[in-house]
C-alpha cells in the first residue's frame, strides 16, 4: 500500500464521525498529501474505499502514470465531473471545507446536487497533516540542511556593499544548486531598520557596515518546508544589539525548553513572550511564536496566544511528530529588529531542533 | 493623484451599476492593485470617495507609510475589524466576488451584518486590471527583457549533461542578478520525453546530445509578470523535430497576426488552433492559446475556444493596452513537445510584442 493510499484510508476512516459518504477536497496541498499530484489543477473526491482524482488534460500523461487512485482528465472545470462522480454514485453527504470552497463553486454544487447534502466539515486533512510521518521528518530534515547549508556558503561571500536583493539572490541560488525545487516562501533580507518590519521585501539597500541583517529563509526540497531566521552583523555590533539580540535567543530557548507532545501550544508561546516582557520588549514582539510546516510553509499548529473568541475553542496540545517552527522576535522600529528561528519536531520527551545552524550573532567583518 | 487613487476612482464609479454602496475586495492582486500593498494579509473595504485598508500589526509601519487610503491594523480575523467599517458607515449592500470568497468568511459576514446584503459581483477589479495603463506596460516590458536576458545568459553557459534543474536555477538566478524580484511561476525546463508534458517539474535528468529542450519561464518585476517559452536542441535536431517546430511556429505568427483591439479572443484561438489542425497536430494541442498577464501570471482575458456552457456568455474581445501571451503548443508522448510563446501588447492595429528573443529554433553544440 502506497503512502497516499495509507493516508486516504486514514481520512475515510474519520468520514462516519462527520456522517458524511464523501470528501470534496480542493486545497491543493491536500490533494498533494492524498493523491502525490504536485500540478496547479487537481480536486479529490474522497469515498469509502476509494477515490476519484480530476485534472486537466496538460497533466493527463503525469496523472495516469503516477497517481494511483482513479483519474479522470477533465477538459471543463474539474468540479463538473466530480458532481458527475457523486450523481453516478449516488452519494447523499458530502463532507466540503468552508475555509476552502469558494461561493461559487458551493453554489454550483448545490445546483448541480439537488438530492444531496453539503456538510461544512474543516480542516480535517490539516490536522492528519500536522502530524508528519518518519518520510516526512526525513524530507523536512533535508529541506533543512539544504536551507541552512545555503545559509553558510552565501554568507561566506557575503560582505557590506551588497544589495539585501543580490543576498537574497544569492541565498537563493545556492539552495537551489544544492537540489531544492524552490524557496518555501519569499527569501526576506532586510538590512538596519528594515529589519524592523518583520516582513519586509529585500530592496536594492546596500548593506552599511556596522548594520544589522535579518535572513528568513527556506526551501521546498521533495515537496516539504523548512524555515529558519538568522542574524548577522557587518562590524562589531553595538551594545543595544547585542541586548536585543540576548532578549530574543533567551526567549527562543526558553520557548524550545517547554516543547513537549503533551504541551498547549498556548504555553510555548507565553514562554517566549514572557522572557521578552522581562526585558521590556513585550510590544516589540507583534506576531506568533510559531507554525506548524510540511507540504506549506505554514500548517497546523500555530503556536500562538489564545484565540480571544466569543465560543471557548478546544486546547492544541503539541503531538509527536510535529513539525514546527519556534521564532520569537522583537521589533524595534527605526533601530532594528531581531528573530530567531528553527525547525524542530516535537517528541515524546520534548524536541529535536533540525536546524544546524548556531545560535550566536554571527559577525562578518 | 495616485495611480492607486485613480484605479479606485474607476471601480468606485461602476459601483451604482451593481446596486451596491461598497466592494469587498480579499484577492490579494486586486487589494495591491488598489493601494500597491505587496504583502501576504490585506483587505480593502471601497466605498464611494473612500477606502479602507486592513492588514495585521507585521505590516504596520509599511503601511502607514505607504498606503494612501484609511489604514487599520487587526489584531484578528482582517474581515471582524472590516465588519465594524460596514456597520458604523450603515452600508446596505456591500459587493463581494463569489469566486474570491471563501464559504466560511461568506457565513461570518452574513452573521455579522444583520441588516446588510451580500451581491454577487464577480471580476469587477480583474475585468479593470486587464487593460494596462503606460506605466504597467513600461514595467511589464522591463520584466520581458529582464526575462530574455536571463534566458540569453544561460544558454551561453547551457550544455548537454546539465540538468533540468540545474538549468532552472540558473535561469532564476540570471533573472534575479538582473533585478527581478523573482520568477512569475516555477521555471519549466523538460529534455526529450519530459517536453511533451506541458507542465512539467525540472528533474534531476541530464540533458542528452541530440535532445530537445522546452523552457517557459517569467519573471516578477516591479510586480509585473513577464512569460516567454522557447526551445533549444542539443546538436542538429531531426527532421521530425523541425516539422513539429515549424508548424507550431506557423501557428503561433498566425495567431499573432490576428491580434488587434476589437478581435474576439476566441477568434485567435481558432487561428492557431487552424494551422496545427493542418498539420494533423490538433489533438496534440491540448491547452488554450493564451491569456492576459499583469501582477498575476494568468489574468483576463483567457485567449481560448469558446465556452461550452448552457447560458451564452458575451464574447470577450481584445482591447488596446491589453497585455497577453500567444502560445500555442503541440505536445507528442513519447517523443517532444513544442511551444512558443511571446509576450504581446494588443494596440489598435495590431499588436507589439515585446519579447526580444529570436524564434528560430535555438540549436546548441
Amino acid at each position: 500500500m502506497t503512502e497516499f493510499e495509507q493516508r486516504r484510508r486514514s481520512v475515510a476512516a474519520l468520514l462516519p464521525q462527520y456522517k458524511v459518504d464523501a470528501l470534496w477536497v480542493t486545497s491543493l496541498p491536500n490533494v498533494r498529501y492524498l493523491t502525490g499530484y504536485a500540478g496547479s489543477n487537481g480536486l479529490v473526491l474522497l469515498l469509502q474505499g476509494e477515490a476519484h482524482f480530476f485534472t486537466d488534460p496538460r497533466y493527463a500523461t503525469d496523472a495516469k502514470t503516477n497517481i494511483d487512485c482513479k483519474v479522470h482528465i477533465c477538459k471543463g472545470p474539474l468540479y463538473q465531473d466530480a458532481i458527475h462522480v457523486v450523481r453516478r454514485k449516488r452519494l447523499k453527504k458530502i463532507g466540503f471545507d468552508p475555509t476552502q470552497l469558494t461561493v461559487s463553486t458551493h453554489r454550483a454544487l448545490h445546483d448541480g446536487l439537488p438530492g444531496t447534502s453539503l456538510v461544512a466539515v474543516s480542516g480535517l486533512v490539516e490536522e492528519l497533516r500536522a502530524v508528519k510521518s518518519a518520510t516526512e521528518i526525513a524530507k523536512i530534515e533535508r529541506s533543512v540542511q539544504i536551507n541552512s547549508e545555503a545559509f553558510v556558503r552565501t554568507m561566506r561571500r557575503a560582505k557590506s556593499g551588497m544589495s539585501e536583493s543580490e543576498v537574497a539572490a544569492e541565498l537563493d541560488y545556492q539552495m537551489r544548486k544544492l537540489g531544492a525545487e524552490k524557496p518555501a516562501f519569499d527569501t526576506i533580507v532586510a538590512a538596519g531598520p528594515n529589519s524592523a518590519l518583520p516582513h519586509a521585501h529585500p530592496s536594492s539597500h546596500r548593506i552599511l557596515e556596522n548594520e544589522l541583517l535579518l535572513i528568513d529563509m527556506g526551501a521546498f526540497v521533495e515537496g516539504y518546508a523548512s524555515d529558519m531566521t538568522r542574524m548577522v552583523h557587518f562590524g562589531p555590533p553595538p551594545a543595544r544589539t547585542k541586548q536585543l539580540y540576548q532578549a530574543v535567543l533567551e526567549a527562543q530557548l526558553t520557548a524550545l525548553d517547554t516543547v513537549r507532545a503533551g504541551v498547549a501550544v498556548t504555553k510555548v508561546d507565553a514562554a517566549a513572550r514572557n522572557v521578552l516582557k522581562k526585558y521590556g520588549f513585550e510590544k516589540a514582539f507583534v506576531h506568533s511564536t510559531g507554525h506548524g510546516l510540511g507540504l506549506e510553509i505554514h500548517e497546523l499548529p500555530k503556536i500562538g496566544r489564545p484565540a480571544k473568541t466569543a465560543n471557548k475553542q478546544p486546547e492544541v496540545k503539541l503531538e509527536t511528530g510535529m513539525a514546527i517552527t519556534i521564532e520569537p522576535g522583537a521589533y524595534l522600529e527605526g533601530f532594528n529588529g531581531v528573530r530567531i528561528e528553527d525547525t524542530v519536531v516535537v517528541t515524546e520527551t520534548g524536541c529535536r531542533v533540525l536546524t544546524p545552524t548556531t545560535k550566536e550573532l554571527l559577525t562578518l567583518y
